[in-house]
């Protein structure tokens, strides 16, 4: 397995790969890799003959008085899942390299980031995208592949590769859960054996959602009150929000139609956590 | 010379010429060619091995009450005139498949592109970045040429390319001018014929700033106090802006030291023209 840091680096390399008529899959991540990831570079390796890894803790994406610098790090863990899953090459760039003296310059998209996730935390997105452009632009994939856990990034990430035609297939794959049904995410590692029996409840509420539609339930504020009802019973939980948007703008609705999207984010102590389903009805 | 109109098209094209070890040059326009875009076309010839020449009026760089609908347009003519100077492609996508429904996607450069034209065109630069980022997605240059008289608009595709690491060498070259110093433009061809002499104006101005500065003078608001009053002298002139900035940061000097932009931007009758020297103190 290849590690490579310089960014002209990864350009050459991925340059005498397409040459060669590889087909390049990519999976950018911020390490500390856990079993979704694992499965983000099967998804990967299944679609493509080199599976190129990015690590990189993006600083842009975080705001003042985030988890920046406590975000979890262990690059010989993430190295040792990245050989074992099937990954190629592991891309780690440096931030000096990616936000050189005097950048400048940033991509946003309009339109689906001021909700969710984006209203709790300006500039997320616009550091997101400006640091997907740029992971693409160097690691130059035929397929990329984001989690569905990040419901709102991967289909702002989807718009923005169609938008500025990175040449590049964007592939969704589906959240892995814990047992219990908590999404597996890095954050994780902040909760206490408490609030990760409580975080739980994020799942369950998602799923207490899903079982009002089957009932035919199709008023979005009553399932967000029952969703809001079931996590109030667990006292760590600080709601961020309970959406239900339709999954092509993330524009809220009244009256469940079409595809929708049930979207949560929780505070349990120290962590922020996020998940979602897509209903379609 | 072939002819590309699918973004696709123009991607695998290049994918197969990098492939092929081709070098790839490239020059973006939104046609109405002239000689000052043959020079372009000339120095990627000389530093590659295939010159792609895209044209492309861009909507979404023109401001309201601006010349998009106006702006010259002659197919044939720049066809023959690529073809006689030593283009291979042609690309020029629709602006539907450059601006699909839905279309959300902005790249901006921040700092450079607020004042000069960003000051009297708002929302420009971040429509040409936009575009030009989107340009370079399509046709993957190793080289991609830019004239110099715009001189704001070349050092924010530089900020922009080194940013995102599109990945390809920028090279600015010489502004072409007409016997009596006129810049080539396609928006000279707005001029009645007494504004034509009149625009002569335009280049005897910056002339002038060098002279002074060859003469020891300075002081900035002395030398745009000179420039002011030649071209005052000219009825039809109204001008936009007259400023000097250092070719870094695009800031305006009192004191000139280092390198500096002498930038001028003027209107003609229904022409807005611009134009620049570079001076090394």
């Amino acid at each position: 397995m290849q590690i490579i840091h310089p960014i002209s680096g990864m350009q050459r390399t991925a340059d005498a790969l397409r040459a060669s008529g590889r087909r390049i899959g990519f999976v950018p991540t911020m390490g500390y890799l856990h079993e979704g990831h694992a499965s983000l570079i099967r998804h990967a390796r299944k679609q493509s003959n080199e599976v190129i890894v990015s690590i990189f803790v993006n600083p842009a994406q975080f705001g003042p008085g985030e988890d920046y610098q406590a975000y979890p790090r262990d690059l010989d863990r993430d190295l040792r899942l990245i050989r074992e899953t099937g990954g190629d090459i592991v891309f780690i760039p440096s931030a000096e390299e990616m936000y050189p003296p005097g950048f400048a310059t940033s991509v946003h998209v309009e339109g689906l980031t001021e909700g969710l996730c984006g209203a709790s935390r300006p500039g997320h997105f616009r550091g997101v995208t400006t640091v997907v452009a740029k992971l693409l632009t160097a690691v130059k994939p035929h397929l990329a592949v984001f989690g569905q856990k990040d419901a709102q990034q991967a289909l702002v990430i989807r718009r923005m590769v169609r938008d500025l035609n990175l040449d590049a297939e964007v592939l969704i794959a589906p959240t892995v859960r814990e047992p219990d049904g908590l999404a597996m995410s890095s954050r994780n590692i902040y909760l206490s054996p408490e609030e990760r029996i409580e975080a739980g409840g994020l799942y369950q509420a998602l799923r207490l959602a899903r079982k009002m539609v089957q009932a035919g339930e199709r008023e979005a504020p009553k399932i967000i009150q029952k969703m809001r009802d079931l996590l109030s019973e667990r006292p760590s939980a600080r709601i961020d929000y309970i959406s239900i948007v339709d999954t092509q703008g993330l524009k809220p609705m009244d009256r469940l139609t079409g595809e929708v999207l049930v979207a949560v984010a929780v505070r349990f102590g120290r962590a922020r956590l996020i998940d979602n389903v897509i209903l379609n009805l």
